[in-house]
């Protein structure tokens, strides 16, 4: 029986992941530059042969991807088929699969994109979707509602690690239940909240590897064991080696991602360079 | 000649639109309740039925259309195949067309949605996109860069009338340039920085059509004639008559739009109600 149609809560199925095949979550990103290494020209086929033969190289050696929506959106209709092979052939295969859409959006609206990402039968129907507060946490509320009734997650954009992002998510909020905090501490108050009230783990947070949460005045105690999304390791600079020391708290349900130190290795290196890093990242955080 | 390969800047194709059509923008939200009300059982063949007839209706009357991505998304590969077929008759049909993705992410994936909705020839080309702000708007500035070279636009979110929104979007900034300032005024601001060093008209923000910008702590008088689109007006309570006094010095670039006040006429009513819609939006912003 897969993980996927079991009843269990996003956290367990999580924690089934981490203790079979650790926490490295392998980030697909057709983007062009890697076509050119892996000897295919730029097109909707490429991008679903180079997407599949990524995919091939993680079954059975990691239990977790990340598919960026935009690389495949970038083809429109063809991409999203692309997209949509990708996603089931995964979850076929036992991987859980965060579809990266920082999806973002009010009432009706956000409920569709719910629905498209994590719905059962939705033909992008993925294991856990990210999503962006600007409208507020509260216009999350029904995505993880949905999520919480398809035993799927939902990773919220909390403390990203681009420069440019610190004078949004370190501002001071100045109104309602979350006055004097930051907007990545509300958001992390918030979907920590959302997860005591359901009495599953349902909802996590992203944070950039790079990001020093004392920037955000967060104390990471207030947080230990939410599910923690965290882009830049590897390429970006982020050692796994450093994630316990990083994350500290934060460590026991982190998913370790990384993207293009794995897609770099092209064809004749993805497979050794995935055992390597899941090696090195199982040992980091056993 | 479509206005579409003109290569006049945004700001001047919406000021042709606001001539000769006025100010209103039909929101295509093909959601499954309108199905329902049209005749329509729920499938991917209606939801691309209904949106070519509420654009056949649009054609000759409005100038401006805001496609809902999410509602399409929905459907997945087969939903953006009905997406692409709208986009491309709505701008053969000499109709701007807004795609309404509220897309936000960093680097090159940031790049990748700019692609798709603006570049040239791309399935999903659109006249502008809507884009949301949580990584900081350093992170849109490749999107405006992409959007400015194309002639195309980028609508970023500032202050929305959800009540959610308001604890984010008027939190205030401790950090950087824009020190003291909400996050809704400093999106503003960055906006029309990047106008004026341009040149030309580019970005535009989304302010609901109900919001109070005092709550922001903005000074309508700062941005006299950026581009505006504003959602809320019809069925969400903003009367159209009221534009001119809700945003006074911003109803110069005004997008006026409305949705279910339009699509709930059905398809008997539809005709009627946009031209009757459309005169009074004309006449309340002449």
């Amino acid at each position: 029986m897969s993980t996927h149609s079991s009843p269990e809560d996003f956290g367990n199925q999580l924690d089934t992941v981490f203790d079979r095949f650790g926490h490295l979550c392998v980030g697909i990103d057709p983007h062009p530059y890697l076509f050119d290494r892996w000897g295919y020209d730029d097109s909707s086929r490429t991008l679903s042969e180079f997407s599949l033969r990524v995919l091939d190289a993680c079954v059975g050696k990691v239990g977790l991807i990340k598919p960026q929506v935009a690389f495949f959106e970038r083809w429109g209709s063809a991409g999203y088929a692309a997209l949509e092979r990708l996603i089931h052939r995964a979850r076929e295969s036992n991987i859980l699969v965060i579809a990266d859409a920082k999806r973002g959006d009010i009432g009706s609206t956000m409920q569709a994109y719910a629905q498209t990402w994590l719905s059962s039968g939705s033909p992008l129907e993925s294991d856990a979707m990210t999503a962006s507060p600007y409208l507020g946490l509260g216009s999350l509320e029904d995505t993880l509602r949905i999520a919480e009734a398809q035993s799927k997650g939902v990773f919220v954009l909390a403390a990203t690690s681009n420069p440019e992002a610190r004078e949004v998510q370190s501002a001071i909020i100045e109104h309602g239940d979350n006055t004097g905090s930051t907007l990545a501490r509300s958001v992390m108050r918030g979907v920590v909240a959302f997860n005591q009230a359901s009495g599953k783990i349902v909802g996590g947070v992203v944070i950039g590897a790079t990001v020093d949460l004392r920037d955000f005045a967060v104390d990471a105690d207030e947080f230990a064991g939410m599910p923690i999304l965290a882009p830049g390791f590897g390429f970006q600079g982020a050692d796994p080696k450093d994630a316990r020391r990083l994350f500290g708290p934060l460590a026991q349900r982190l998913i370790v991602t990384e993207t293009r130190s794995i897609l770099e290795a092209g064809p004749d290196g993805i497979n050794e360079t995935i055992i390597r890093r899941a090696g090195l990242v199982a040992e980091a955080l056993r």
